[in-house]
């Protein structure tokens, strides 16, 4: 029989580098292979070398990295319009949708991944969407990914492929816990919605991320500028 | 009531032609903007063209042409990678998937036209899939869309967007008398997957539509290299 493979959607956040962690625990680093879009992101130069750096770490050799011009021509997003502004986290964080949604984004990275998987022939594609204590974005819930494995069952040769979200229903203390047990590279992650150098510290995905290591009593082994400390709503 | 809208994945081939056609008349040109995605095919400058002078005959202005990387890095199939020849049409055709097969392709326009439907306000995407007198490609299949249809349902904001095939249960030789119907500019458009100022005439997308405008007792308007005669299968 083949060794399975999967293909780990790799952005290089916290989240994702732990779910490339345990995609590599799961089918060695040799049948792993990561994925990054950079699209026009603010932080998307920062983000390619937490990409690199991850994969160096973790031994993972088969890498795609592409450039998506639409979601920035598209625009509509504080992501990738310089026209709006990365807002600071407040204590509403989940509660609407925030002006950091990129619309259908991870539409785009999952298309991307399954033509790849196909090609490289992988049957998993993991990815580490998060639905509780996230930023409420629709494209991070359960039933979002139920619907995109039915399109791939639909419209894929072979129809075998299938996404995998092992993060989905986790907290992000627990994520962090699960992570550090993993010996996953937190260090090496870059989160962070405006930063360059060092993380903001304020928008809405550094307070996430700092929120989760306070809770289970670390610290974030990443440099910040400043660290909100945000109440729990 | 605000006016509705549409957007329309416009390749520039007879199919999306006809459907640019039939949106244009349900919701007049201008409500209704157009899309155009490059990724690498053989004949891309030739297809925008074809994008750019039917948008002009239908009077659409709002237009979106973007450049896909990613189909083009990952390769796979004869219309992206020049390590693969585009194979004359047999008798075969739609009887098992074709070496131009471009992996999970149709995902990557329809996650852009969902994006650009978000930030500007439209509620239908007008696709001119067809699963008859096709390529038999699994992304043209009426399930398919049925079912991302429930993923835009989960993964976008209001969740109201919604992808229409008006032709997906069409024969050709239907979508050829509709377009006459409407007065589709049929001579403006480009379908060969190989040609670059005449059509091939035997590459199957060139086949599909000779033999669909014989049917009709009609001329195919497009200057061809050969008119290859495909028997029917």
């Amino acid at each position: 029989m083949e060794q399975d493979k999967s293909v780990v959607v790799l952005s290089g956040g916290m989240d994702s580098c732990v779910c490339a962690t345990l995609a590599v625990r799961d089918f060695g680093a040799e049948n792993v292979a990561a994925q990054h879009v950079s699209y026009g992101q603010r932080t998307e130069a920062r983000e390619q070398q937490a990409f690199r750096d991850i994969c160096d770490r973790l031994g993972i050799k088969q890498r795609l990295m592409v450039r998506n011009q639409a979601l920035g021509q598209i625009g509509g997003s504080a992501l990738t319009d310089s026209g709006f502004a990365v807002p600071a986290a407040g204590a509403e964080i989940g509660q609407q949708i925030p002006i950091t949604y990129v619309p259908f984004r991870n539409a785009h990275f999952l298309s991307v991944a399954v033509s790849w998987a196909e090609v490289i022939g992988a049957e998993k594609i993991y990815i580490g969407a998060v639905e509780q204590d996230s930023s409420g974005y629709p494209d991070c819930r359960p039933e979002y990914y139920e619907a995109f494995n039915r399109v791939i069952r639909a419209g894929t040769k072979e129809g075998k492929i299938r996404i995998v979200t092992p993060l989905i229903a986790m907290r992000k203390a627990e994520i962090v816990s699960l992570g550090l047990s993993l010996g996953a590279p937190f260090e090496l992650t870059w989160s962070c919605y405006s930063g360059q150098s060092r993380a903001c510290g304020v928008c809405e995905s550094c307070a996430l991320r700092l929120r989760a290591f306070e809770a289970i009593g670390m610290q974030d082994p990443i440099p910040y500028q400043t660290r909100a400390s945000v109440e729990e709503s």
